[in-house]
């Protein structure tokens, strides 16, 4: 791609430092129009600053974005996720992995809205969300071009893009309790790198946390809620229905408050190296343990363990960028054809870190039945029929061994 | 099988109540010799008391067998499960399941040894251990002829059962302390059935739990360990080089002690029908974070990923009682072959049921570098490889969308 | 289940000796009213003939249901499996496995419809037939009862069968041409089983097939088709619309034609032994390799690959009578999902047993494009992004080696 | 990578046009010392006229290497991929694939006994062939170097290749009787792409392919072979022990002769892009339906199903060029696991194109029995079992319909 081939770009703007610098560098350097997207994923920060901004910059106020997409982040990519039980590598809840499709996909939609021919972005050459950002736009648009300055230019430390910024007249007073980590956040979850982060045998200092509190200062008091499951959705709590954003954002009140959904782990990026990362996911940790107790009394046990089998598949496709592509779609296919009938209500309780299940109940779906489970007798199991059943499963063990295969 | 088949029966015997009965009934229904077998798996009950109740019950003194096979039980059955991050159906740490093969095996042993035909066990007709004592049984020995006297009785109410007793001089009081539920314990956990927990909408009385504290009433100051891992086995802890036994003995005392390891969940037996449990496994609660983080920085993406994806076959194996099955051995060679890398220790927070890995390292094995993921330069990664790579990543789906397909 | 507590009871009823003898034996033991159902599944043998005996044993007309089913067996059944490639054990094309559900939904059904509370088959108890019949009974209505003779009855000899049709005026007389193999027919396959094939090590005489010519004895000329597909359906034959059952038949005198589609395996049965069966899936073995070629150049590769590596368990789970789980439904939504975009036109050359694809074309949905794989340039494809391609695929394994781990 | 960085290159070089291009463009290009690689994989020309070429190139004798690797291909490459029954996408016997990492260990090999640091290779920018060769050369050595000429220079036109040979006195004259195709061969198979396969709704003309005869032209008389295998390994012919390389060559030789192997397909590769290819693999298609056979009178049930789900991703680990990876090494860990009881012979019948299974006996690991599986009563199955075995799987589906879930 030739630098006078791009006319007109779409860049996911955040209103902040880096973000404007690169407006700036894309302005300068491609000599083209810009066209400006922020939008409230829940991250927490004001967005409409980011108009007055980007009109600083010279934006045309027609090329401006501002968005509220908290809704449908979580009614059409956090929640279809949560039906999967999704963890990457057993540990990490995939909380800035989900945010990058939906992201991509605006930038394609307004791209197209505005007549522009390419995306920018602000993620560095190292990471994940490169390849989310732009293995998502190509799925949704394969004639788009892709600008990505942090693999492009030689601003390539600190002072060279502090420099750049001064030059350029780019505000570049540091936000006061701005922390000094390269964070994500969004209404799923806060992402930590770098840093002390960089030595995995060191742990995060307490302050670095800035959602949740320490399970050492949750309350003494443990709290107990009762999440309502709709086809596997979360939709009411303590009997109160939630649009799928009000949802997450008062069980990540609720979760923050008790200690809940902090992580500290070392990760595989996609692009080949073991990274360190510290998460917060206060709401989404309460959803994980929530969902399946609600599937423990409503699903199938062996649509659950197809489920479960499928997962690490589907999380890795999460992780990976490949929200758009066919097999993930086939995965989604079936693990929602598995959610028809998980419905009920769950009750949880939230006590220092801890999430305790402590009741599950479905009035439509529920296939547990306490009788077929005793040791007595009932109608439906005659406890003879495990002679067979243990006997034909042995069988191929049996005509094994009399063959005179051993087994050690 | 006719009755007058059986010359001679091993049966399971832990001194108990239920197994004496049986022990009674297996001489007079089928006019047997009968060789007991009391094994100490770390149940927390002396296993020498069985020897006199064994005689008095007419057990020749050759035919008892009393042994400690704790260490055995954890070196060639726990840590190996472990080496899988084995959890059944995303919650449970299989303690109860990974025991019965164990006993199944020394029960043949025993049945080889002393010339007996056949084996018996306490297990009920409608759970999952009458599948894992009868399944390894059978592996091992084609021949092997199994009684289970609670599919065969009629003493099928605890009234009946009472009264057989009484009638066969079999002492029926009630031990002190002794938990109204149903339970069964080893070194890696102890399990409740029944009562209360028959309704899944009822939490469990907090004083059904014997090992660990609540994390309510756990200590106020956390408590910091370091586990050191060989192979993918703990082998010391602080310091100190542990057997196997030893090791998760020590685990159990202080996770108990800082209210970790509480489950309560409703989980698929593989007779077929739902059924609710309460676990406390709190050293394996530790066991299972701190493996998985010293697996994070010595282990391959790859080979990482394919544990995980092996790893719900693996854990329903275990849970239906396939210990012995050439798939599980299959299986099991896969993840051995990962574990030589995975070396190094792991430090440990315990704080009211929380496990907070704060510090993973390893002199011989790490592959994380931190070099690598800053957004900074390093000498192995070229910034621009991610164009290609994304790019190449992305071509199905440019082709496709060039192609027309469109993809929503 | 009391011999008395049985009604009314549905037979899956063929009109030959067998069923003939177990309608006799219903009616004897049971005391019960029968109905019989006879379905075309395309065995080729007439079904109305099944009427007159069935009046003979004393059936009512109204109890008597013959049924042409031969197009919902294909468009229902048939052509979902073929979607998924289905093949079990790397052979066996499922020919039986995917009848069994039909049956069992149409005695449950016909049971609904006359008031039966029982169905009845004729399969034996060492089979997979019993275990597809009733799981499917099963499932589609839990409280239906369920009677399988030849696990019930002593007619346990080929002599004592005779005797008792003898003793009841059931026609004995052999058919003229009848195999002296155990036979299974369908519009899918037939299959054979008993005798010479009882020795694994002894191939099957020559004039043991019925359907198709041996390869040696098939045409010297090559004959040409072509198959368009829809959504992953075959649906028109060499220009011409087809209706499922259409398709399939002419597919099969064609494959039976050029000696397509023998097979000679040994296979694992559910119930836990090997079985010796011979099959013959003329139109099928045609069907398979044409869906592969379609899908070969419209299915994205990792929907391909998904699809691949779904398709053993969904095989089993048809080969062991899953059809109606959750399971199956879960992973036919995924199948399903994939085949969309299947559509097109496969040219296939039949001769002596070969199956030659010669071309595969979709006017709507091909993805392949000359221009991107030759060593030419093009437009979507920088070679030099080859290179990051490989270098980030490579990273784990360049970084492993640096710090200093061997590969060997 | 600057140029001045190259000191000595190791080139895999055939002796052909392109290599020695290669070759020279290395010497004038990077100004480094060259070393050639010529192996023999049975790709069926000699390899020590490569000798003379690269004198002529002016390459030091001792810096000449040429190698007969046909047994270390066959027994470490080609016989343990043939354990897994791997198929690439349902069809691809992997010919090429598995041949690559060989070249790659020899290369880095070399590489270190010549004290070279760099390789280089002949593969073109858009195949899978580079990623084989150069990850699995990262694999063994994190610092080796790579050039691929053709993703660098700009001879990308068969007209700038033939003058710059020209301009450097490589003769251009075409061997009589070479391929237009592009072509790759060894002892497992020969491939063809490119001309008329660039349309795939084409078929190959008859005259491209170089070593089977067509089934149309195959001898009318069928030849029948018996394969005794060990480990799961083919090791004697008709009574004959033959070496990993004779096997694979007389294989051949009778399927070339009988018209068996011949494959035309399109598939996917790794780098992004559906490719048409034509495989010729006589006795690889020989290998993979007699190993099944022997399999399915040696192998467990659960194990044959276990390496059937393991296969597809063993498969495109193998197609994508990850031989040398953990979580290949994993895979055979598991698969090679169980061939320990595949002994055994196989009867097979080879008739114009056909591969038919005449027979299968195991003097030692034989798991088939006649009278497990006929109708009659036998020691080890009472078919009263298996009411108890149906009822229990079914056991699920009853509970859910009694709770009343309904099935369609």
């Amino acid at each position: 791609m030739q630098k006078q081939d791009v006319k007109k770009v779409v860049l996911a703007y955040s209103g902040g430092l880096d973000t404007s610098i690169i407006l700036k560098w894309l302005q300068d350097e491609y000599k083209c129009e810009v066209v400006t997207f922020t939008a409230d994923i829940g991250q927490g920060e004001e967005v409409e600053p980011a108009r007055k901004k980007a009109i600083n910059l010279g934006i045309k106020p027609e090329n401006i974005f501002i968005e509220d997409l908290r809704e449908e982040f979580v009614r059409d990519f956090v929640f279809p996720m949560f039906r999967a039980n999704a963890i990457y590598e057993g540990e990490y809840l995939l909380g800035t992995s989900i945010a990058r499709p939906l992201i991509a996909k605006r930038l394609v939609e307004i791209a197209k809205a505005t007549g522009a021919d390419c995306v920018s972005h602000g993620a560095t050459g190292k990471g994940n969300d490169q390849v989310r950002f732009e293995i998502g736009a190509y799925a949704l648009n394969p004639n788009i071009k892709v600008i990505a300055p942090w693999r492009e230019w030689d601003l390539n430390s600190r002072e060279k893009l502090l420099a750049y910024a001064e030059k350029n007249g780019i505000d570049i007073s540091k936000k006061k309790g701005k922390s000094p980590y390269s964070m994500d956040a969004n209404l799923l979850h806060i992402s930590y790198e770098g840093l002390v982060l960089e030595d995995p045998n060191h742990a995060p200092e307490d302050d670095m946390w800035r959602w949740s509190v320490s399970p050492k200062n949750a309350p003494d008091e443990s709290e107990i809620i009762e999440i309502e499951y709709k086809n596997g959705d979360p939709v009411a709590l303590n009997g109160k229905k939630l649009s799928p954003a009000e949802m997450l954002t008062e069980l990540n009140r609720l979760g923050a408050k008790h200690g809940i959904g902090r992580l500290d782990i070392v990760e595989n990026r996609y692009v080949g190296m073991k990274s360190r990362g510290c998460y917060e996911t206060p709401g989404g940790t309460i959803m994980l343990k929530a969902h399946r107790a609600i599937e423990s009394i409503t699903l199938d046990r062996e649509a659950a363990h197809l489920k479960d089998e499928l997962m690490p598949k589907y999380a890795s496709l999460v992780y990976n960028g490949y929200w758009f592509s066919p097999e993930r779609k086939m995965l989604q296919a079936a693990i929602d054809e598995s959610q028809k009938h998980v419905n009920g209500t769950v009750r949880v309780e939230l006590y220092k870190g801890n999430v305790i299940i402590i009741g599950r109940d479905s009035k439509t779906d529920n296939l547990f039945n306490e009788a077929y489970c005793t040791f007595e007798e009932d109608s439906v199991y005659d406890q003879k029929d495990a002679n067979g059943f243990i006997k034909l499963n042995a069988l191929r063990f049996i005509i094994a061994g009399k063959n005179g295969r051993t087994n050690n």
